[in-house]
């Protein structure tokens, strides 16, 4: 790595757009969660495909490492700079570049976010369905294949992108997928982009697919008994093929916090948040359905969310379930587990997942896209406690084993990074040397976010 | 190529099962259309998925091509052993491995087809939606990509497949995917097989998505003056949200030709094809909007078909669209085009088209899966007649060139083979290198289907 040389052309070419003070490097070394700090030599901001493409040439001259960085928000370490270089922040690149309504598509910049985006798009009757908790960027939101509580629905970033623009390790720019609504048209390579966490291509643009905003829309959070009976219903409800457009679970602990956190009076036990989307008489029917397998199952406190503001406080409620655990420790950090079992063995995965953090000693509240049959505990850890850490990534590394036990996969939706890089032979055998050739066959140098997702020599 | 030596070594494996009477060899060289015979030297019968990876590690130390083989009724040569060597007929592998219901999800080996995989499925209340016209095989299909007349609801082979076993190369078994409904685990591997026309590896095995049986179906046939209003009336449906399991579009001349094979009494005019599926009372609210659409565009002879049969009828007589068409000019041979447009291109796309049929002096029906922009002309010509032909690839390049224009894609569901391999540059530019760099890291003999879909040296 020739680093000051690279520093210098990378300086003439983006002028004031290359920053190496402290502020901005700590900044770009920091994540979520409990990876340590790994700042990187410099942060570079371009404006344009073209910029991208020029700033990955004069790196790849170099070999220096270039880790893309949407909003931060990844839970896995992903956009950490671990072996230094430059930090390739997109969040310049936040235009909404064209919106193709009648066919239901539009064009936008890695660095506009999802919020921004359907801000956007209010007045047009559509909207993007695809919903982390954070108000990530739709470039790192491709690259870590995410999804979120409309999944069940809308599906994730795997079924809502049409195409990308994107920049080669040698500074090539591509174009992956076309506007039609399908193709046959050789290797995917829009899919193989999405969930590759910026190691195999710079994001520059994608075209995404939008959805028309439901005429009607309903929303309700019923409390049940037992995580059993909750986990059931939605198993019971998929097998009747009720149409939901979300379906969240939230254990008993995650209501106390929701109460906490917004003056809220919902028992402590595990609920259930639903959501429809259709026409009147179709959500109406759904809710009537639904309504049914719930008093079946013993739900109760049945709440119905009928306005707008009703429907997104619930929501609001839901996505900011992680500031709030957060919050419930004082000066806790938290370590994030995500895993995904098919639908049949999930009420099983939840029950002893909670049973090891109970075991364990932790404190972890449980909330889940049960729909799709993942979740997520939040372990809340003392970050001065080392025992506790070790407990933690113990009761992580069961939830991930049972994961893969069960036929499922170690993370649902927030990816690998460098924090499962250690599932990933467990999960994919062979499939992972598979994944390290194609690596290798596009950035031979290693110099697109090197020692994440595949395991590289150099 | 040791071709000797191998055969020598297959036959000791496979005895009986490897084939090389000039019958079989004939049978796995011929192609549905126009591409000009290519026997393969051999034809293996492997009967498991270690018979296969043993299949191709010798024809890897040895040097020798291997074609998959699935029913052969792909439509670009796929399939045709053009450089010699094995065909490898998967066929034999026709196995339903496991019902997994619960989960909505059945293994299945890549010889068993779609209409017998519907057949063992008919009790479970589940069912597998993409339905090419043809009978194909399951690992043909997913080698395609394709898709069919619900892909306008129920996605296409890219969304139906959970996960696969394939044989790489080099005789190594991976196992891709998971039976969770999604995963963020590290590049989308099953999608880069999907669609990669036996290139990359062979599929030994797939886990398909079920979705189930609709409580209620309604479909429909309805005549329009123009096709211009026919497909509009698509564009406005879909505008509308009316959910479709099925919109599927025939010119006037498929009209006529399906009067002469089936003995129906269609006008000579442009049709749409429709179907719903869900719940008693939304199939009934979708059937009644989709009316007053077709009212407002002047669509006529409204026919709807409520009992089983009169809609298995409707979509066997669609299905038979092609040999139909075949029939329609006695001894003809059919070159079927493949193109999918966005959806606010569709009118125009298929209007130019019929005008450049017409303009040629060719007789060539048009039918389209118009919900997703995605339409055919089989374009029916007198194997002798040399400039007939000439005539008819202008017009398949013209449509091709019209679909890139108009931001589509040259094929919705065939795929490239060798038919199509000449507009891969133009539809991708760099990423067809990109293409190129994944088949050279992932078989670097070039013994995988060589010559077709990605070009190679060697
Ligand atoms: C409170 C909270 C809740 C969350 N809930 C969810 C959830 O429900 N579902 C979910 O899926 N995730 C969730 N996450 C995780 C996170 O929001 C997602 O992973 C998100 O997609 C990351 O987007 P980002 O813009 O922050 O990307 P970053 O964290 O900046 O980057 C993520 C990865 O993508 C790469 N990258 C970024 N931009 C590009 C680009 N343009 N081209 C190539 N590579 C790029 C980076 O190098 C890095 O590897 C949550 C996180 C938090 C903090
Ligand atoms: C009348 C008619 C109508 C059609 N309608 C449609 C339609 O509506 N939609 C559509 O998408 N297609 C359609 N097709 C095309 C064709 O049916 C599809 O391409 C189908 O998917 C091919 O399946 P197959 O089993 O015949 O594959 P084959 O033709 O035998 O093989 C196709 C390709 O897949 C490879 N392959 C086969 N099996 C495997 C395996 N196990 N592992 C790896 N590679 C493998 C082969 O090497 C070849 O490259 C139609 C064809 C006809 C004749």
């Amino acid at each position: 790595m020739a680093l000051a040389q690279a520093l210098a052309e990378l300086e003439t070419l983006l002028g004031k757009r290359l920053a190496t003070s402290q502020a901005e490097r700590d900044q770009h070394g920091q994540s979520e969660t409990w990876f340590p700090a790994s700042p990187p030599d410099a942060v570079a901001y371009p404006e344009s495909t073209q910029e991208v493409s020029e700033i990955v040439k004069i790196c790849a001259t170099h070999d220096v490492p270039i880790t893309a960085w949407g909003t931060g928000t990844s839970l896995e370490g992903h956009a950490l700079p671990i072996r230094g270089g430059i930090s390739l922040d997109m969040m310049r690149m936040d235009k909404v570049v064209e919106v193709l309504a009648e066919d239901m598509q539009v064009r936008v910049q890695p660095g506009v976010t999802r919020e921004a985006l359907n801000t956007d798009l209010r007045a047009t009757g559509l909207f993007f369905p695809v919903d982390p908790g954070a108000n990530a960027s739709l470039g790192g939101m491709a690259a870590t294949r995410a999804s979120g509580t409309t999944t069940v629905r809308y599906g994730s970033m795997r079924d809502n992108v049409a195409g990308l623009e994107v920049v080669m390790a040698d500074g090539r720019i591509i174009r992956t997928g076309s506007r039609a609504k399908k193709s046959s048209a050789g290797y995917d390579l829009t899919a193989l982009m999405l969930g590759s966490e910026g190691t195999l291509g710079i994001i520059t643009e994608l075209t995404l697919k939008l959805h028309g905003q439901p005429e009607a829309i309903s929303s309700a959070v019923c409390a049940f008994d037992t995580l059993e009976a909750a986990v059931e219903t939605v198993q019971l409800t998929i097998q009747m093929g009720i149409p939901m457009a979300r379906i969240e679970f939230v254990d008993d602990l995650t209501a106390q916090i929701f109460n906490e956190a917004n003056g809220t009076n919902f028992p402590a036990k595990p609920h259930l948040m639903i959501e429809f989307h259709g026409s009147d008489s179709g959500v109406a029917e759904a809710s009537e359905r639904f309504g049914e397998v719930v008093a079946e199952m013993g739900g109760a406190d049945f709440q119905w969310a009928t306005t707008t503001e009703d429907r997104n406080r619930l929501w609001k409620m839901r996505h900011g379930a992680y500031p709030a655990s957060i919050a419930h420790r004082p000066g806790c950090m938290g370590l994030v587990t995500d895993i995904c079992v098919p639908i049949s063995r999930l009420a099983e995965a939840v029950a002893e997942t909670k049973h090891d953090i109970e075991a364990a000693g932790l404190i972890g509240p449980v909330v889940g896209h049960v729909g799709d049959g993942n979740f997520h505990s939040v372990l809340l850890l003392d970050p001065e406690d080392r025992d506790e850490f070790k407990r933690a990534k113990a009761v992580a590394a069961k939830m991930a084993e049972r994961a893969l036990a069960m036929g499922g996969t170690v993370t649902g939706e927030h990816g690998i990074g460098m924090g499962k890089m250690g599932y990933m032979r467990d999960e994919h055998g062979a499939g992972w040397d598979v994944m390290g050739q194609i690596k290798r066959a596009l950035d031979p140098q290693n110099i697109l976010n090197p020692g994440k997702l595949v395991e590289q020599n150099g």
